[in-house]
């Protein structure tokens, strides 16, 4: 096999723990030997082993002498397990094959030089594209200290988010909303605003026939109009934090927290999205999904807060001049104004469409 | 080469004549002898020699115990030309293969009727899915004698036609507007609103860099309010038809039709959208494009009058509650009462995505 396939396969191993290793990234690592593959694994959880000690502890004695593909950089730092890169060296791997370098400016390159002082020929970039691809949520919240903003939608082909009465079920088929619990199984976090709460009383958890991982749940409530009989406060199969404006009721936060919830009280009196999310990334949350409605979408949309977004659009057209829309609010007054995107990904779910797309920066 | 591959062939010369053969359909075919493509050719014109005499014509006296690929059926009856299948028999073809039959009644089978009598072996459905698609507007066009209705839109991600000041310059990128073009070329005719006209005075005419076919230009004009200085009525690079009420000016009627234009008063004060499209079929348009704004595609929206949509997907955000999207009027209450549509298929065009879509019959 060629070095690239070795590559996508510790890259397939990454991909599939997408969503559960935060604050950690997603990482595979596959050990090679005489063209076998001898050992493999990935990181399953934040504070258990990194990818590279499963894969060498599969190979066992036969990883001296082979070649070690890895998506990141070795970490050569003590955090709460010991550096991969003097595991790496004390097993006696030959080659190091990796993806893509850690960002963090503090240890980048760190791993590479102990592997190198220890007589281990390195090359780096091979799959580059995909690695970063896959790490781009750990890219930006070790550069922001902020979470990774997803924000989805489901429109109709002529762009509503609902009829005219407010009448939205469904838009998507089924295999269109399971892949929206596919989204959330691979979120730390989602958002809604309290209106969703309150006319929608959803549970907001991960619901795949084969199971799935709840993010924690974030609801925008400056006056704190959550009911504690809400199932997002009732339902204990996630956290849930509320946010809410310095000046909401006192004796309303004590009854949700005592109900369980978390509540954050922000020091302005309206939520301001930019403190929001500085707010979560100290929390860890490292992946954000949005599921709004117009204006909860519209306040992240004014701010430019948000890298991707994604859309399903559904084959069916609604019409409508007062249906709603996917951003509420004012809106740019000339295109030239608008927020550009880039079309990443375009594929068919079932008989809908969805659509990914990253914010363009700058 | 298999039978299919022949097909495929003169399926392609059909392709390259769509929009271009109206109200004919567009017809390929291919001579094959000993493996050997020996003739080829398509319809290219109405009143012109159909598919099959071309083709028969390139293999000149070769064509005896060949085999015949056809897309349509040859035809059975004398109209502007001799029956094809006719000629075939004369020319001593051994088999003749057809992708799809004739879709009028009155004379579906007789064609192949002729060939069989004369003892010739055909074979009948190779590749016929692609020859359907193709021959979609046509097989309509028979069936209800009114033209095959496409409406064409451009949205943002985020659904929007425009910003909520009306500014739409551009949406799409180069790539997607070129396309649009194409479209002109394909279809026989053009539709807007008077509203465009007085807004925007565009030219509606095919700007291609190699050329293109001008698309006869339809105006909805209830109260005859386009000036006869307007672009439209002007350039005479195509046929203008200005569609007005029974109440409108006498005066401007002849003053639209002094200055070049064909104007059709309908019967009725309002333009009811399926007397208009029958007066459309009447002057032979198979095919049409509306390239309506939100109220114009809302009438024929709400009249349910059109077969296939076409939606440019720009990368970007415009915003706002208030900017106008791909459907005005009010629009259905409920999901359920939606117009539902097919996904024929979805394309990058640049770095905008295209989406073809059947509405559902039923």
């Amino acid at each position: 096999m060629l070095k690239e396939q070795y590559m996508e396969l510790a890259l397939s191993l990454a991909e599939g723990v997408r969503g559960q290793t935060s604050p950690n990234p997603p990482v595979g690592a596959v050990v090679v030997k005489d063209g076998r593959v001898i050992g493999m694994g990935a990181h399953l959880k934040a504070g258990t082993a990194h990818a590279e000690v499963h894969a060498l502890r599969a190979a066992g004695k036969e990883a001296e002498g082979a070649d070690l593909y890895v998506t990141l950089e070795p970490c050569s730092h003590h955090g709460k397990t010991p550096p991969c890169a003097d595991l790496v060296v004390s097993t006696g791997i030959k080659r190091v094959f990796i993806a893509t370098m850690d960002p963090n400016p503090q240890v980048s390159g760190k791993g590479v030089q102990k592997l190198e002082a220890a007589g281990i020929k390195v090359e780096i970039g091979v799959c580059q594209e995909r690695a970063d691809r896959l790490l781009k949520p750990f890219f930006h919240f070790i550069q922001h200290q902020t979470p990774f903003v997803t924000m989805k939608t489901a429109i109709t082909a002529d762009g509503k988010t609902a009829a005219y009465t407010g009448h939205s079920r469904w838009i998507t088929d089924e295999p269109a909303r399971e892949d929206v619990h596919c989204l959330r199984h691979e979120h730390d976090a989602i958002l809604v605003g309290v209106n969703t709460v309150l006319q929608d009383n959803p549970l907001l958890t991960t619901r795949l026939p084969h199971g799935g991982k709840h993010p924690i749940r974030v609801i925008l409530d400056t006056h704190l109009r959550t009911p504690i009989t809400a199932k997002v406060i009732e339902n204990k199969q996630a956290d849930t934090i509320i946010i809410c404006g310095c000046e909401a009721s006192v004796e309303k936060e004590e009854a949700l927290t005592a109900a369980g919830a978390d509540v954050i009280r922000l020091e302005t009196a309206d939520i301001h999205i930019p403190l929001l999310l500085k707010k979560l990334g100290e929390e860890g949350i490292m992946t954000l999904l949005v599921e709004g409605g117009g204006e909860v979408n519209a306040s992240f949309f004014q701010e430019k807060a948000f890298q991707q977004m994604i859309i399903y659009m559904a084959p069916k057209l609604i019409g409508g001049k007062m249906a709603p829309t996917p951003f509420g609010g004012e809106g740019f007054p000339t295109m030239d104004e608008s927020i550009p995107l880039t079309f990443d990904k375009v594929e068919m779910i079932g008989q809908d469409i969805k659509i990914t797309a990253s914010r363009k920066e700058g």
